[in-house]
């Protein structure tokens, strides 16, 4: 089948098309850029020369043409195209923020700057996060065209690794904080002095403290998965700090996530005057928690909970769909703290819409994403 | 005078060698190096040739030839060499742990195995953070030979953000994080698979999650800053967490502090069902802590706190001794974050040794430290 | 059937793992090391978690299990194990120098410093560099149990760079100057102070300047390809210089390679006093030498001549086999420039190792190689 | 003194603040900016926050307050200014290419696109290499205000590398080739695609080869370098290729220059049929070749000859006016190879543009430059 994608020659899309590329079901690519119109891709971005040469075409060929639609564009601006695309009843999977919220029209509003276009294409529309909510996108998938709002790349990592503390009932009252690093490619294509080599080689530092609009993004998730167990969640309305940070790399985010533990889901620590190393109880309670997180992933065929000894790190993670999580204990044993470690292109952006794609036309789910990290 | 420097080939001693090299007040250097006796600073370190050719020598010698001496040692081996300093009469200047932990035996020997070789030595030694301990340090100078405990990198990039915090009550109850990110220079001048090229560039992770060595240190900084305000502290035994993290870069430390404010330092925030963007009310609570950080500093010369829409990063305190402060609430205006940049080898370890001989000695603060950072 | 890797735990044979494990007609890997033994592979390279977990054993285990067998090991030790391969009748395709000199020992001896263990095996094996000896390692392999002696990272980007100008007569009398710069991985897994990530980074260093090993079969390389074309060549015996350097990125070979053009090769400018712009000539002249490159690797799956505006760059052939070339002219005319892009450890290692075994079985020469690189 | 800057908000001119802040004749600077007039110097570039708040404003204001101002301009632009300072009789320091190649104003319109303003300023200006032109430029400085053009940062690096052997006749006939790497510095402050860190980080590419407007400026130079020789010159119009690459760096350029020697200076290598690796004569030609470098530059204050065994890297001259230089001659003894490294911003910009300052007003001219290179 045809894939197109809207948007294409931004770094998202870009991505998208190498994956699609390699897709075993997609047998051509319909791509569309408003900046590019009339150009081809291999000539936007020469690692393409030989191997992608589609055109860059107008959105109504792509949607004309497609049998599934992928778009990369800036918040605010895609409803008009959702709406087309399901009225010619395909499914229209977004990578901006405009369908992440669901009817909750009012965060959307208040983060984003502006309402929604067609809040009722909302009635179609999923949050898509398979690990989540795979069975609401099969099932909408089944009913008509869906449509899918493709999750944030900070929000997917921070996510994930809260997940079985939330829903297993191990987050106990107080706020989670989710400090991550991005790699640069997060700023996207358009070159900015924050982003110019010279001023981001070699540093590290915070932005947007505070006031990262993935934030309310983060908060939903945490909520949707207190709801989603199947035990009485101690915590209902988890409270939120995420501080996300620019490092010196090109793929990649590594969120630590902090998450107070429910009273019985603390390690007991002798109290002493000062901070003590990590003590027998901490290395099983810790060992504990593993084997939960690890059971709780155990079908999901892109999270991968790490064993003893072994920490997440985004290198070795890159250009795969994988989500790599390391489950820590603070020695007080008070705190979880849980590592994760995506590539924000690829599980963060391309890849989870590609996975959604998967999903929605019930292909296996790793199609056209088995490849296998590189070791450096 | 002449300084001299134990240990002069690892990566702390090398910084010593520069820093001491332009400093106006020494006239010359004795240098030793157990793994490089008989040869020549600069062509162990080809940076300093034809600039420091001072030779590599003994231990005992330079002990014997020095005004000062500067100890840059694995811990736990120099206590003989502090010793031999206060015999001869002599400031020692140790950059190891082995004097950060003043007479609290037990937490050092918990967290570094072993117990003090000469526990009586504390009696002159004292924590050289001047920013905390100024008058200790000059008031144990005067009455003699005295040997500082040269703060670990990490603690000074925490303790520094969190210090106003606490000693003017801003805490209140809670645990403190301190999620840090420190360049590969941390780990010392010794190849290790954790430090090769290809297995840290291009990547982010956490690493002794729950188990660092500098966390007894930050958190016996954060009860004697707490101890050392004015005002009752609202919080007696601040408790912490501290998550370092190794990011590619050569130098620097960014370290996240996350304060959780008592009551009356909270911002009154409208609770809505989900996160909003920071309200004006964050603005200016914001702006009254950002006040109170640059009044605590006021007379600091080596602390920056930054203005409004400036944020910490390594990228501009390279190759000095500052460390930049930015200050922010989280949108729930709960919690106070803190950021804060150091360079690892300057103010995290030579600079603020070299700091400290200003202090024993009564030169001025900034002797041999003004130089002004590179914009790149 | 199954692939057997020799010194798996090697980057390159790190690579080796990644690729064969994504090859179509490779059904499982059997893996020796002799640092690792008992061990499995993916807790030495922890990417591999889940997806490859091989345990590592003998070699002699590796060889009876195996329908073809990579070597990745130091120099000089693996000739045993070509010969067993060979007498069990199965490939034995050797990464290391040992094999790439054919019958001219007294070259391997002289910079490899030991004689052949088994100088018949010779007899056997083929310098693997596909572009030039496809038709010989076809025929080889036709015969009986061949050896392939894959080539070095620096000869492949050098020697595809130079070889139409070579075979073509373009190259006239003169030396011919092969300046590169090779990412870190090059320096292979075993930490050392010149890899050591704050000795590298942020640095660009040449090494071996007019000493390294690949010297000699560069200009191996450059005589056979002047041999290989059909008309007469200009320059029977040309000289190389070669100087590598060590570049603060994790893969990649950049190679700039100056090429005397021979009279009728040279384009026409006016001589001035001091250099002007490039001409209108050089232009045309330059279209000429693309063309003909073009042309001249118009069937080669992994060769890629750049158009016009597009310069060779390791960024956008990462984790591929391909080897990108852009084609320049000094602006006197007189001097063709060549840029070639390959990844050291892809074409320039295990993916061209790969390639020479779908060669040797009749696989399609791409399979198992068709990965399209990334655009960042 | 006050010392003027116009242009101040470019790299360039925001190396001179900090070079010039911590110059102990200048007392205060005087800035300029056309971006950013009423702005001050440490709003736009944090890393001075506390350290210079000078203002930014015009121009004419600058020239008015200064006794020396350092113009930081594109090309072809900065001349009413030059005029301007010769007429209130003051020195005026260009960084741009205006004054450059004295009275050759055919060159300067071939490559710049436009003629000169003001051709007659051309007998008030001397290209400021000091290794070369000293002399010229203390005579002209004490005739009158002086116009001083500042090298370019290739032609630095390229022309002190060849100097010696042009000057003593090491140079035989045929073209000398510069092949150099440069940091991403060197492509300025503003935003850039080539200059987004995800677009170069992780990568090695050559641009403008064949047509960099460097090319005739080292070109010139090397024919000054051999008409300065006190022996006849071998090589009356030596020829020149010049290749820049672009590194993932911040600062530096590490240039490789292969300059083939004259009969006379080759080592006698036995002729073989392959490349054999370095002999004992070449070992001590090159011995030979680095004691005339050394002896040539012994006076120079920034220039260091490296001894045996240690090649140039950009690592270790960061931030400093140094040149480091090592000498090597290629196997076959007929080529020398000569690897150079400076830091583009300081030697290759504001340091050199410091240093000429010093000459003219008859300061040391190590004066404010004398910061040793940190090691790491």
């Amino acid at each position: 089948m045809i894939a197109g994608i809207i948007g294409a020659t931004g770094y998202a899309g870009a991505e998208l098309v190498r994956l699609l590329s390699g897709h075993p079901e997609i047998k051509a690519l319909a791509l569309a850029s408003v900046s590019y119109e009339g150009n081809r891709i291999e000539h936007i971005y020469p690692n393409f020369l030989g191997k992608v040469s589609a055109p860059l075409t107008k959105v109504e060929a792509v949607i004309a043409a497609a049998a599934v639609v992928f778009a990369s564009l800036p918040n605010g601006v895609g409803e008009p195209y959702a709406k087309a695309c399901v009225e010619r009843g395909i499914p229209y999977i977004d990578l901006s923020a405009d369908f992440r919220f669901d009817d909750d029209e009012a965060t959307f509003a208040a983060w984003y700057g502006k309402p929604y276009a067609y809040p009722a294409l909302r009635k179609q529309s999923v949050y898509g996060l398979p690990e989540l909510n795979r069975r609401s996108i099969k099932a909408l998938a089944a009913s008509g065209p869906v449509i899918i709002g493709n999750p944030g790349c900070y929000p997917t990592g921070a996510s994930l690794g809260a997940f079985p503390a939330l829903a297993k009932g191990l987050a106990g009252p107080g706020v989670i904080i989710v400090d991550a690093a991005s790699g640069v490619t997060g700023g996207g294509r358009e070159p900015a002095r924050g982003f110019h080599y010279p001023e981001c080689a070699d540093s590290v530092t915070p932005y947007k403290v505070g006031s990262h609009r993935h934030t309310p993004e983060i908060s939903r998730n945490f909520k949707a998965m207190v709801n989603s167990g199947a035990g009485a969640p101690a915590q209902k309305e988890p409270s939120l700090i995420f501080t996300p940070h620019l490092a010196p790399m090109n793929r990649g985010i590594l969120s630590t996530i902090y998450i107070p533990l429910t009273d019985i889901w603390q390690a007991t620590v002798p109290v002493t005057g000062a901070p003590r190393p990590p003590t027998q109880a901490i290395e099983e309670k810790t060992g504990e928690i593993r084997e939960l997180y690890t059971e709780f992933y155990r079908d999901e065929p892109f999270v991968r909970v790490l064993p003893s000894g072994t920490i997440a790190a985004t290198s070795r993670i890159r250009q795969s769909n994988l989500c790599d999580i390391s489950v820590h204990l603070d020695p007080s044993g008070k705190t979880l703290i849980v590592a994760t470690a995506i590539d924000n292109m690829v599980k963060g952006a391309a890849g989870q819409a590609v996975q959604n794609m998967n999903i929605i036309f019930g292909f296996d789910e790793t199609t056209g994403l088995c490849a296998i990290p590189a070791s450096f």
